[in-house]
């Protein structure tokens, strides 16, 4: 384990301030937080990497991304068993997280082999019209260097070798990735799994840079250098947002697409309530505390009508998580930031019920359930701010416009979720109209965890659920985030030919 | 004429403060800049149109554009005649200017009767897989309520019924228009266009609304409301990086789609200067004068090699410039601007001729040429800085390396050009590949200015040629600004149809 950085395709060790892993279990290591002259030397490489790389052939990319996963599967024990030891998270977990990682990796390989993601438009010239109309045609090319800050609840699919590497690389753009300070081991190992594909592939060291950090400075100084074209980051709303400013006010502003905060409603219309009630009350408390609820698609909101459908629905949830043993929280600070929401929670006045209790102290957490009414919900927004872990908030409605004006009232969020039955389809509809402005995805009679990466996925969402709610960060759509369009006027192929984005087998 | 506001479809005179147009020929006329209360008033029917309106058939939506090209059609005598009094252009142009206009808002009304636009996913459920894969539907949605800021050198195919507001309108947004006050005139009589047709089409009176406005107050309130969604800007880099920081500044930040500065470079290779100079230098001075040189795609800076090649260049190009006449410009404001840039510029001291001089006062302007060297040019960044008028900066290099560091020292354009013969190829293709990540169009042995609406055209580029590269402004890839993609998770069709974005002719 060097504990550095890899950077123009070496790995060192760093001058930054050292700061060392918090893992679950085994021994501490010691890393350094990379500086500014080291966020410049990646940008500088990545710049050098890109006329290269993105002059690449789709084949090419696609063959490097193959290997990245296969490398990632040869290396999978080690890598798997460090992730465990970081993070807390059980071994099946983070085993079907590896396949789900080297998935994506693969499907970003077979999709740039299609040709649909280049948006490929010809307007032929017509050289007898007044005026005459010039030969255009259009085409996605990759934007530049890429910087990632990887996420921590996904130590392995929103990480060093994740979505947004993944559709990073895929597009043809360079990558510096920011790894995570909660699972810093498990990044230098697949960071190196993707370093020896890029050497195999014969692929410039600029291509994939990883950096380690425990300080702001590292992130600030990447997405602020002139040489980054774009951000990719998946986090807190506050770090987020901090990193989005960053982005928006430099001399050249870039896109950030950042995947914040969502809580994720989930509405039981009466039918449903009352006839399996208890069923979706037993599914809720199941996607609650599913990877001990560190889920961005966790439905931490459940929103129900007052009265016996309420009570047997708490009662049932109530139960399925008295049976949900205590859970390895991902790092002690989201730990603790999980015990400081829950506590303010529970302090408030609307707060009326609960189940469950938060250990004192240490990383382990058992599930909590509270309930209020939606009077007080929406007395108070700060009931809608995501508490991230094992803990879920039931809101009883007094009727059909309380729920609607509950949804009404909800910031943008990835997903959101209604269960009914036929008799109910009227109120969902309405429901519906007014959810579909404010989520990227709509479930119904389902729950949100579990995010499908395939073509018509959609993990974005209205701010702050996304910073571009025009874009997802899942699924294949993903890519485009990392293209711009440009158009070719009368442009013979033997002066410039843009072959490099044509999946061309030569 | 009643010089204020359409709100929620009614005309008002308008609370806020009087100003005068100043046509270039014919009487001022009193108009009044939206107030906060204004804009609130129309964000609120805008809002409240909303959920009809993204919910009506694309064929409605057709219906409707191609209603407005029709209306503004049978109104061409009037909207002519004043948009020819406002902004001082020719008859000639604005007609082609109209005919353009209603050609944009047909080819909308077209482009979403197919599904293309929709980008349609769908991947079917997988219940036997282990986790079973649920039903999951993508589609394109409109984002809610649109901000339209139009430009002045456009008055019909970039004001109130321009590109913005047709491809808004098409995705299924409400549009606010904040109109220009340089021709404020002609913005009513085209609102009147629109509202003629929406109450022809039975839409309610928040789809559309058109405010005026001297006053940066009035753009401030519009981008700053919580209900826009979103904003399409055609204007300054400094009055659109102005709006840009608030839209990012917002609690809830919006995508702002400026289109800003542009010098468009146009690159003379040694072949083709030495055997067709002085027919490039004819067509590069047409290009430079069409409009008065008020084209966001003018192409403002002519690079070629030192020596006999730039000589003759220069001499044919001021003698077909001399043959210009003097041009009315479309605003006192705008001629003074041109005047203080190129006052600027040629008290440079490595600005080395001068052809033509600039009329001391007044709103008429002859065309200018000026010509420097690339190492004075690349010491000083401001003589890449556009100056909005008919003129144009002749920049010598002494060889292929100091034409490409020129290149790479450009900040980002709508347009880049390069014209060469066929031993010219190896440094064209050199000049491509760092022209392609600076613009978003690049033409080969043409002129920029003339920018075809169609399928394959890219009016966008890197900041400050828009302040989002991944979009387009003109052309049918402008809709993918106001819409985002929705995912629907085993939703039937009796609970959440989505056949709004349909073309169905039902």
């Amino acid at each position: 384990m060097v504990g550095g950085h890899l950077i123009a395709g070496d790995w060192i060790a760093g001058e930054g301030d050292v700061f060392l892993s918090e893992p679950a279990t085994g021994g501490a290591r010691r890393f350094t937080s990379a500086t500014k002259v080291e966020v410049e030397a990646a940008a500088n490489a990545a710049e050098e990497a890109f006329a290269e790389y993105s002059a690449a052939t789709a084949l090419q990319r696609s063959r490097f991304l193959d290997r990245i996963a296969a490398e990632i599967t040869a290396q999978a024990d080690g890598i798997i068993g460090t992730a465990c030891a970081e993070t807390g998270l059980p071994e099946a977990r983070i085993r079907a997280e590896l396949d789900r990682t080297t998935g994506q990796l693969r499907l970003f390989a077979q999709h740039i082999l299609q040709r649909g993601w280049l948006d490929e438009r010809h307007d032929p010239a017509l050289p007898t019209r007044v005026p005459p109309r010039p030969d255009l045609r259009l085409i996605q090319r990759p934007v530049g260097p890429v910087a990632v800050f990887s996420a921590s609840n996904f130590p392995l699919a929103f990480s060093v070798a994740g979505g947004d590497t993944a559709s990073a690389l895929a597009a043809g753009c360079p990558v510096i990735v920011k790894a995570h300070q909660a699972h810093p081991a498990t990044s230098e190992l697949v960071a190196q799994a993707i370093d020896a594909s890029r050497r195999a592939e014969g692929l410039p060291g600029g291509v994939f840079a990883m950096l380690q950090s425990a300080t702001r400075v590292t992130g600030s100084a990447l997405v602020t250098h002139p040489l980054i074209t774009a951000v990719g980051f998946t986090g807190s709303t506050a770090g987020g947002r901090a990193l989005f400013d960053l982005c928006a006010a430099r001399p050249v502003p870039i896109p950030f697409y950042g995947e914040l905060g969502s809580v994720n409603p989930l509405f039981v219309l009466r039918g449903a309530g009352l006839r399996r009630g208890a069923d979706i009350a037993r599914g809720w408390a199941t996607s609650l505390t599913q990877g001990a609820g560190q889920f961005c698609t966790k439905p931490g909101l459940a929103i129900l009508p007052e009265g016996e459908i309420a009570e047997r629905f708490v009662q049932s949830a109530a139960a399925a998580l008295a049976d949900v043993p205590t859970q390895c929280m991902l790092s002690n600070a989201i730990a603790q930031g999980f015990r400081a929401s829950i506590s303010k929670l529970e302090e408030k006045p609307g707060v009326i019920e609960k189940h469950g209790s938060v250990v004192a102290d240490g990383r382990d957490m058992g599930p909590i359930l509270l309930r209020t009414r939606a009077e007080d919900f929406l007395a108070d927004p700060e009931m809608a701010e995501e508490a991230f872990g094992p803990g879920g908030l039931v809101i009883t409605v007094s009727d059909p416009q309380e729920a609607s004006a509950l949804a009404r009232s909800l910031p943008g969020q990835l997903t959101a979720t209604v269960h009914g039955d036929p008799e109910d389809q009227p109120e969902a509809r309405t429901l519906f109209g007014i959810l579909e402005r404010k989520a990227g995805r709509l479930i119904w009679n389902g729950f949100p965890t579990g995010v499908e990466v395939a073509d018509a996925m959609v993990h974005g969402g209205p701010y702050p659920a996304s910073t571009n709610f025009g874009h997802t960060s899942v699924g294949t759509m993903a890519i485009r985030r990392w293209l711009r369009p440009v158009c070719y006027q009368d442009m013979p192929s033997t002066v410039f030919p843009v072959r490099s984005a044509c999946p061309s087998r030569s």
